[in-house]
Order: structure tokens, then sequence, then C-alpha cells
């Protein structure tokens, strides 16, 4: 049993809120037991310089934390030091979700997806993932709904979880406390069909074997799983929109 | 009558969450009607270096608005420029806040003010300041349960509001659409007992005259006394500790 | 009796002292007591790109202090860190100038007023907006005078003056001993026709009340009163050129 | 057979120069192909301020590229923006080598890995980690040396390698060419025991699923067992000095 | 003859005017024709990190120039870019002055020199030079004065001039006009003994030979000579005070 | 004698390395005894905005040090403050190679020379000069190989070297030992015809007089014609290419 009362491979409650904005094209609350991020998707009808005039569109992420999002107050950004975390968060925010959009589908256009984490309680990239997919699926409905799209430009759902060795144990989804005291952190990407797109293991107190790679990569497909589950529920009938793009991952996604 | 149905005279509608955040020391999510703010109050135990050794407290403050707070995406100050208007503003929430507490009572510590905008309709400074009295207030709730300070060291209630004449006519809280269009715009900082703190009146658009002037500071007296009233009520019981400090402030605040 | 024997409702001596300097199309030596500001007036052919294509001109400020203007060297903005007040200062600058400027009369150009204070002993800034309406007042006529421009763009005079409660008592225009004792300070931004452009109240050191506000309304009414007739004194003949524009500003100017 | 002839198991040429530079403490040309980096490693007699006073010490890396390194000039970060990627890629080399670093062995002292490339050809962020633990050991056995310290204070040999599907083909050290068109790129740092301590996987075009995941992985063992004999053979006679600090590590290395 | 009526070896008129402003220790305006450069100097109590505890004082520089000294505009260095010509310049400001300071007998403080020129028409950095030697001069007067030097710890005069060859003529003190069609543009730095301290020459548009270089230098012993014997007529009587520290470089000046 | 056995007008072992790396124009591996600087030639199709539609090209360069060039090591510019001195040294290289070139014969493009001193031991803005001019020399030979040139836009040799007075005594391209003790530092840079283009002469401990500075540019003109011999020698048969330009810098390098 974990401090939190969680068996080793139980999500922390799940809560998805669609439209949680008003001027947004896109925006979601996602939270994650105490961890909580406000998704939002852009669209700019500019694309960055090097797509210019290649007939396809791009997908990016900024992500940052308010100062109290955690326990300790953190300077922001804007008075103080670059900061490389937060940079690296967003670029594999935006690497993971281009994975899963049909960018010429999406024509040239660029669509922003801004996380910001107003509570953080361990597992933000990976909420911010999870929940920026709702919030860019809401934007691309709002393309097809003005008449700009046809269809949705998805290829399959995406989500994200964190698994991690926490005293030897391997755990799904650590809260900022597990995450601490774990010896091996991994973050996956996956598919709404279980292909994985990102993986990224660190083990700084310690090392790690195959097993034990094959174990969290277990548990990391059970939360995914449920994680495309809860967002299928939030996106409703207008998901269907976007099965017909891939028949493969259509089925993954809805069988 | 006014666009959104308000008289003249009347406040759109106000929200104080009280410990909106688990972390910070003081927390509020501050609304009045579409505007929301994020108000947090963090302690430090160290003081700016002009005041090291003087037996006295700071308090200060920080302004930011999330990207899409507005209806067009504002870019990161952190990715792009200084953006002036966030520095005036912050400067402005923090001087307020100063005049109604009791720096030497405080002590030599700090009381960092967060107010990060999560949703703009027009008025976001005054929300700002209304939002981060009552956040202030918590976080020294928080050091006399702690048995750090004896008393609450404010003076009064503070709270702010905008006014403003649209198309000639005094109004109360402007909405960004009548921020836009508006000749005369003055925001005005007042104390529980009526007292001014800050005015800030702006004609880009034309002039005005000590008349008008007059007919919108009656209204702001009017709003603002609606909000002390508001953050009162959700200070509950907690709120009396406070008083003892500045009887004639009390008189003012609980008569 | 004040500190350097004026009266309350007193002015230090002012000098203005036009084309101060060779390059640019205005320029002015601004001097209140032993405050100093180099006020120019610089033409761009260009307007920002959010007045693009709009027909109208734009007329903006940037203010800053040498290091040793005050009596303890201030670190240049190049080389540490932004400095909010300076930036908050210009954008009054640039604002109140605009209330008087008719902008689709000056065509799609911009000019740009750099306020550098080289002495600061107190109201730093309404010397600058005081000596900036004379410089701005130069390059128009410059433009006149080289046929870009038919008549001088300008609704009426513009000057400004701080005033403020000094241990219980209203004075006008603060030396900076006096400023920083000052329970209240407000800078007002009138019109020759005394209008209302701008003001500015602040009381970090206690509150005040409408009829104090009142009082020092009064006051300065009557330094921006003298502060134009200095500036159409220096203006000479060739300030009759603005008047045509607008009849009920100019009645108001020459009456 | 790829591009430049080698099997999809070969790696390119390996070359490690030790003490390639007079001044460093430890440096070393770090050679694969045509990829060459710099790797330097830098005493220095504090810690951060969250590690003062704790006992240990810090191993920490900065990377950056040469503006000519690769085939278009890349603007320098001193005079352009701030290189995520680069900064990203610092970090895991930072965390890399602590993975196998006693800090505590080490004492309250830093020593910093600067990795410069000089010329890339893919792979430049695992040649500068299999470097970089040469230089870290140069310097350690420099503080051996002077009497500092009485055992090299590592646990292991480290090195690292990339790997990834190329045309659906599982590739051991992918040239630029080959990284370019992979659909798929692992970046794996390993132990000379052949344990795990980072993987970052990546499929921003396309998915990749667990087999595929296995046979990258088992490339990448086969890649880091050669750089390691590599190290040890540069390493000469001294390398002996750190088995004893980590028998288990030690039988690893050396057996 | 030169453009402005001048003989190939005439300086423009000269005027140094003494304690400028009020609150720096020490002030000059520094006129050369149309060159107008505010040189002030300040003290203050610490040395550099690199010198604190050696027993040595420190004198430094810094140059900037207002945006409209110039005929075009110039960006504020805070709002655009680093100015590398400023920084250059500051330095050679600063190293030159140094070369006449005992900084032993100035003891462990630093004299900050600002050089601001207001208006700029060529020679701007000798201008600096040759002012900040006096306002360095009143900032050690004033030290003397208050009892905390002795003596002035000055070895020598310092003036600067610049020479160039202008359509193959040799020139004194060019003027913005003579110096943007110098085939070669050489500042020369001189103590009042005639010995020399800095020589930059620049020959971006063609070369010169050895005998052009001692023609050049020739007309800097001139001008420099006409320079010292400004600077000893406005330093009066206070000057004798520095001599007494150098015997052999009082004679050179005094003589 | 001097420290490392060299005669007064002896040059450090010269090695000068072409074609030093694979994907810039140019690239050369540039030493003097201990000083390393990698210097490479980049070609860009644009100009900077001052030369838009003149017809010239323009040559610049950008200068740096890695962080252990040096004994201690240096903070990268990217992480701390602009560097005075790099963008310094930086103006001096570009000026001093366009003064050979002949930019309307190079067309409207711009060739950027980056010097990165990877082992500094004294000299390394001389080495950079003297290194980019070969490394200039390649670039352009590429174009003239591509036919997009018909001849070398060059109008002589182009070499630098330091000289100074080191105990009273002048010496020839001084060490970094020597460089820190010299009373005075010249740095000359000459074409291969034996002309001046910079001078840059400091005395920051001391002064100097006329003749010693003879004494420094007799020995200055010694090391000029040994670095522009070892230029041509490794330049070869193609350096013929450029003699044709200019038939009197032609004389004077070949003859």
């Amino acid at each position: 049993m974990r401090a939190d009362g969680r068996h080793n491979d139980e999500l922390r409650e799940v809560r998805i809120t669609r439209s949680y904005l008003k001027h947004p094209e896109g925006s979601v609350l996602m939270e994650m037991g105490d961890t909580a991020v406000i998704c939002t998707a852009s669209l700019d009808d500019k694309v960055p310089p090097f797509l210019k005039g290649e007939g396809r569109g791009w997908v990016t992420a900024e992500y940052s934390m308010l100062p109290r999002a955690t326990s300790v107050r953190n300077t922001r950004e804007s008075r103080g030091r670059v900061n490389a975390r937060n940079l690296e968060i967003q670029r594999l925010i935006g690497r993971s979700l281009r994975s899963v959009v049909d960018l010429t589908a999406l024509g040239e256009r660029t669509i922003i997806l801004d996380c910001d984490v107003i509570q953080a309680d361990g597992g933000t990239r990976t909420a911010a993932i999870t929940g920026s997919f709702v919030a860019l699926f809401e934007a691309m409905l709002n393309l097809v709904g003005k008449g700009v799209l046809e269809k949705i430009p998805l290829r399959d759902y995406l989500a994200a979880v964190s698994v991690g060795l926490v005293n030897g144990m391997p755990c799904l989804d650590l809260s900022f406390v597990e995450d601490s005291e774990a010896e091996v952190d991994l973050n996956v990407v996956m598919t709404g069909s279980g292909e994985l797109v990102e993986i990224q293991g660190t083990a700084e107190k310690g090392t790690f074997n195959r097993d034990q790679l094959d174990q969290l990569l277990d548990l990391a497909s059970l939360g995914v799983e449920v994680l495309v589950n809860k967002q299928r529920e939030v996106m409703g009938e207008a998901a269907r929109l976007f099965a017909p793009l891939s028949p493969g991952a259509g089925d993954g996604v809805q069988g």
C-alpha cells in the first residue's frame, strides 16, 4: 500500500473539465489528484518560418507554473532566470501531440497549447499532455464547426502518465512525495491504440534493469488506457469525428 | 441601461473563494463577472535589502496574465519583452496593500501577493487588489495561528473598483467592452472606512472636469462598500482579530 | 512656510529653454527649481504595427535618469534590471500628450519624446510632461515649416504639476525632500482649458478624503495655469498656429 | 547495409583523446565518426546553494555547439535566444554522470563538465556523456594525485549511445542523416555493469511498440559495452583506482 | 582649410564647466565645438570583488549617449541590444584614467565616471576622457576636503584627442563630418608630461604607413598640450595639491 | 632571453591547419605556441540592413572563448553577462579583414568569421586575425570554384601580432605570462605590403614614448612578415588567384 492508500497500479482521481475558460478556442482544467493544470489551445493563422509555404500546420506548447503551484514559492521566469525544466517539458508536450496530428490536414496554421500548472503534486507534465490533447481537440472541433476543416485532423487519442520505482516497488501515477523518493522515474506517452510515443526514464538515485523497465511499462499501459477512456467520455459524440481519418487508430480508440 | 443589462451603479456578480489552493499561506479565487484572478499570499522570512535591520516588514505584489486570459493570446513575459503594464499594476497592488498594513507589527518578514489573471473581462487590477486583501489576511491569520504574531497587523479593510465615463455616462465596474469605449477610466482604492488610498484617472480619449470626477468617486465609494461587505462575509469570525489594532478603522469596518 | 521659503501655492522657478540641442526636430531643457530634464522630440516616418494603415499617427515617450541625477548613483538600465518606475512614467507621458494631439491630422508618422533627467529634485515626471509638450510643438512646427502638415495638430496646451499633503498641509510643486515626507502625493495633468487629463494620487503613508482631494486639485489648477502661460510665452507667435484647429480649445488657451 | 556501409549493430570509429588541453583539470576530445566534442572537467571548491553544508559534492554540465559545428551556421546563444535543446542536453549529461558518482566521497566541491561540440554528425549528446566520463575521471585522478581524495569517487563506468528505427530497421549509433530520417530515436545511458541510467525515446514521425523497444535496447547494450572497453583502455592503470569503492560495479567493469 | 574653416592643427572651441550638477562628487560639462558630454564622478566605498582586501582602489567608467545626441535617433540600450561600441569606449576611458591614478593612495574605494553624451559631433570618447579627468579630480578634492585623503592621488594630467587623415591631410580634432570621411582615424591619450597612454588607430578605408603615423602623433601632442592647459586653468589653485605626489609628473604639468 | 627561451624578436611556433572542419565554407586551426583558435568562415546570401541594395558585400566576425581555454574557468556568455572584451575583439577582427577585402567585388553577400579560442596563452586576438584571413580566403576560393565569383576579392594579405614592453624590453608575440607583466601592450595589424591597418596600444601600468613605439612597430613588422609567409605557404597555388585584382598589392605580397 502507498502513502495515500492507493494500490501500486491505481491512478489518482482524474477530472477533465472541458471549456473551462471563455476566450480560448479550446480549454481544459486537467486534474489528477491534487495536480491541476489549465490547458488552453489557441489558433494562429501563421506557421513558424521554417514551415512557410510547406502546406502543413504546426502544433506547439508552452508550459509554466504559477509561483505558488508548489509548496515553496518559485520565482517567475519573467523576473528570474530562464527555467530549463519548463523548456524541456514544453518541448516534450509539443512533440508528443504532433505525433497524433495530421499536420497536412491541419493546413498552414498553428495551434499553441498553453499549459499552466496552478497546483502541483507530481505528474504535471503528463497531466499537461493528457489535458492538452482534449484542448487541442476542442480547438480542432471549433475549426470543423466553422467549416475551415472537414474532419478533425487527429490520428489517435494520446495520453501520458508517470510511473516509477518507489522503494523498489513499481508504482503508477506518482504523487510529489513518491516522485521525490523514487529510484527511477519514467514518463510514458502512448496513443489510444497502445503504441509508445515517448519514454523518458531517469535513475538519478541508482540504476534499473530491463525487467524493471518492463514492469513499469506494463503499469503505464494500464494507466494510459484509463486516461484515454476518460478523454473519450468527456469528448462525447464529437470524438467520432476523428475516427474516419485513421481506421486502425479508430479501432483502437473505440474498441 | 448598460450592454449587459446592469444599472450604472451596479457591480457585476462578486465571488470570493477562500483557501483556493493547498500550498500557499493564503489563497483566493477572486471573480467579478467573467474576470477571474488567483491571488496567493506567500510568506518569506527575509525583507528586501533596503529594510534590513529596520524592524519592519514588507508587503509586495506580482501581477501577470495567463496567455489566454484574453481573447487574443498574449506572449508570455518570459519569452517576450518586459510587460510595462504588468509592472505598473503590481506596483499599484503592493502600494495599496501596504497602506493598511502595520509593517512594524508584521515584523521583519515579507508577504508576497501573486495575482495571476486566468480570465480577463475588465477590472483585473482592482479585482486583484480586492482579492489580495483577503489572501493577505489569510496569511496573517496563519501567522497568528502559529503564535508568530499576536494580532492581525491590518489597520482596515481595503478594496478597489473601476469606474468610468462610457458615452458620457458615469458607470461602476466596467467590463472589458465598456473599458475599451470609455472616455475616462478611473481606478479607485479605498479603505473600509471610506478613505481614499489611490486614485488613477486617465482620459486618453478626451478630458474630464471636476464635476465628472465627483460623480465617478461617488460611484466608486458605493462599489467599494459592497466589496468590503463581501470581504467581511468570507473572512468570518476571524476578521474580528484585526479590529483591536486600530479602533478608528475598526469602527469603520464594523459599524 | 515651506523648507525652501515658498508659500504652499507657489511653484519653484520655471525655466523652459527651447531648441536646446542641434540634432532633434524639437528639444527643450525644462527646469523647475533644481529639477532639470532634457526633452527631445524625434520624427519617425513609421507608425507602430497596431496602427499600420489606419491613417493615424502616434506619439510616444521614453523616460530615463542619468546615473547621477540623484544623490545616490543609480545603476543604468542597460546594465541592471528593468526599471519599472521609468516604464510607468513614460507610459504616463505618452498617454498625456496623446490626449491633446489630433492623431489623424498628424498622419501616419510617430513622434517620440525622450525625457532624460539630468538633475532630479522632485517632480521629474510632471516637468517631463510640461517640457515635452513644447518639444512636441517644435517638432510639429518643423513639419508645418516643411509643408508636410498644414496646421499644428494640437487641440490644446498641456502641462502637469505635482501636489501633495506635507505634514497635513496641501502644497504645490513638491521638492524631493517634501515628496519624501508627504502623506499624499498627487500628480495632475491638465489642458490649457483647465480640463483634467490624468490624476494619479497615492497615499502610501496614510489615506486621504474627498475634501483634501479637492484642495489638492485646486492647487494643481493654479500651478498648471502658470505653467501654460510660461509655455505660451516661449512658444511665441508660432503658438497661434494651432488655435484654428480647435476653436473651443483655442479660446481656452488664448483667453 | 547503411548509407556509410556499416552493419546495423556497428558503431562508427571511436577515438578518445585524453589530456587534450593544457589548462583544465580533465579534458578529452571525444570523436565518433565525424562527431567531435571537447569535454573538459573543471574543479570548483564551492557547491551550489542548495547543497551548502550538506557534506556532499556536485557534478554538473554545460553543453554548447560552435556556430559552424553544423552545416548551417547556428547563432551563438549569447547573441540570440536561449537554446532550449542545449539546456535539455546539459541537464541529461549532469544527471547521468551523477548516477555513478559517490557525491559524499567527492566532498563539498563541484566538478563542471563543459561539452563543446566542434563538429556535429549525430549523437553529440551521447558522445558528450561518454567523453565527459573520462574527463571527470581525469579531474578526480588529479584530486587523488594531490592527496585531496583517497580514492576515485566513481561507482562504475558510464557511457551512452543513440539507437533508432531507420526505415523500419533498428540501427546503432545514428549519423546525422540517419537521425533525420529515423521514425524513432532513442538515447540510452548505461553503466559498465550493463544497468540502465537514462532512456529517452521519441517517435515524432510515428510510434513504436514494446518489441521494437526491446530490439533497440539490445543494440544499445552492445554499443555501450564497446564504448566502456574503449574508456577502460584509455584510462589505463589508473582506472583500477576506482574499483575498490564499489566491488559489485568493479566486477562488472573489470570482468 | 577644413570645412569649418579651421587649420589642420587647430582644435575646436574647448569649454570645461566645473561643478555642473549638484548631486555628484565631481561633475563637468565638457564641450569641444558641438560635442557635449556630461562627466560625473561618483564615490563608492567598495571595490570590485577581484580587488577585495588588496588595499587598493579602482577607477572605472560608463559611457552612453542620449537617444538624440545624434542626427538619427539611436535606441536606448535598456530597450534594445547591448551596444558594443559603448562598452569598448567605456573600457578605454577607465583604463586611461587608471594610468595616472595612484590606486594604492586612493585606498579601498571606487570612483565611477559616468560619461553621457548629450550632443555628438565627433570626438565624444576623447572629450569624455578629458572631461572625466577633471570630474575625477573634483571627486578626489572632495575626499581631501573631508580629510579622507591627505593628497590628491593623481600622478599627472591626462587628456585625449582624435586625429586623422582626411583626404590625405593629417587633421587635429575631427568633427563628425571629417570623421566619416577619414581614411585613418587615431585616438590618442597622453599625460601632461607628453607620454603616450593609449593609441587606437584604425584604417577601415585604406591603410597607413609609419610616416603618416608620425605626423598624426605630432598633431595629437599639440592638441593634448592645449587641453591640459585648459584643464589646469579650470582646476585652479587646487591643482597644485596633486603635484607633490609625483615630482617628475609635477614638473611636467606645471612647467 | 625570455622565460620560454625565445629571443625578443622571435615568434612562437606557428601552425596553420587548413580545412580543419568539414561543414564550414572555410576553416582553419590557428596555433601560435599554446594559443589555439578555430577560425571558420560562413557564407550568408544576405547583407545587413544598412547595406541592402548597395551592391556591396560585408565581412564580419564573432569571437569567443571556450570556458576552459583559460586556467580559470570563465562563465559562458549565454549564461552570464555580456562580455565586453569579446565584443571589442570581434569588432577589431571584422574591421581589420574588411580593410583588405574588395566589398564591391564580393557582391551582396556576407562572410562571417567565427573565432573560437580553444586554448589561450596570449595573443588570441591577433592569432584570430591571422587565421581568419586564411579561412576567409578558403570561403572566397569556394565561391570562385562554384563560379559565383571570377576572382578572389582580396587586395592583399593580412596578419596581426602583439608586441610589448616587458620589464623595459621590447618583445615580439607575448605569451600570457609576458602579457600580464608588460608595461605596454600593442596589437598591430598589417598587410602583406607592410602597411598599417590597426594599432592598439595600451599602457595601463605606466606610459610610453615615441621611441619605444617605434621599436615596437619595428618588431611587429618583422613578425607580420613571417606570418604572411606562413599564410602564403599554406594557401599554395590558389593564393595567386587574388593577385591580379590589385597589382600594387600583388607586387607587395609576391615580391
